[in-house]
């Protein structure tokens, strides 16, 4: 019954992708700690890149800086 | 001074249901634990059924299934 | 499916009354929005009082002053 | 590297703003507790005024008692 | 620069298993949406059985169910 | 009103850090967004490095690593 809760920058990821997510953490605590899948819960959290900051600025400024 | 978050489902949850939410487990913290409703903080926050995951697959792929 | 995480002070919850709170929480969801009641994670974090801040001072440091 | 989330209601924070408090709560962490910036996350989510309670009623309804 | 939170309950995972956790989530984030390993943060918390519940009722509850 | 939730590792914060972390993020929140600060909330959570996890290890693996 674990509850996992995944926060990335909301940059475009697929239905595709977030399905292949939510299977794969799903079957890896149940491969590493014998979690029962059925009562397994994902939830994806799509942040706006103004709103996450690493080293102290947000994502936007840093995504400017590397387009440079 | 509780702080209680609730995720749920985007699936229309209308204001009036929330607010009952709110009222309710505040109330129900008050009366089982005596906390003082008025520094209690509820906050509910609504996923799409992309990023919620249970059982391995998405939700939205759970009310497909459901439907047919 | 909803997932609810409750947090509070650790100042002596007993076993039973986080039975009554997990028990109370979940049927408020299925009464007040219907949600299955069998996938519905409540998940209660009891935190040190000098890691609970609240007006800018901890509450160690506001139940100090209360006993006073 | 410290992780830390702040949750505010969706009232019109702007990016510069949000940019400040990123910026300011990694030096915070760095200065009191010796933190490395370089790994230290911030993540600021903006929930909508009805989802938010506090007192047992919802920011929407506070707003408007505080508007009469 | 995912953040990823796992909640489990107190129930003996061991640290190997916990880094083999940390390790796999990691590069499945890497390996499904690119995101970069070094900023990736897995933070692990283990609950007391007594403070979560699914189905209405604790684990506490449902082990001694499980055991009869 | 804001609620904020800072994640750090277990490794020796003491309680005056922990009051002047509450102090100056409520401060800043203050400052910047004009939130009142006598409902705005901080907790904070230490984590055992056993169950951080940053570029694929736990930080009880960098730790030793760090020390050679």
């Amino acid at each position: 019954m674990p509850y996992v809760n995944i926060k990335i920058t909301r940059e475009g990821a697929t239905s595709a992708q977030k399905a292949q997510l939510i299977q794969g953490v799903t079957k890896m605590l149940q491969d590493i700690l014998g979690k029962n899948p059925q009562t397994t819960v994902v939830v994806i959290e799509e942040v706006e890149t103004d709103n996450w900051g690493i080293g102290g600025e947000s994502i936007t400024e840093r995504r400017k800086r590397e387009r440079k």
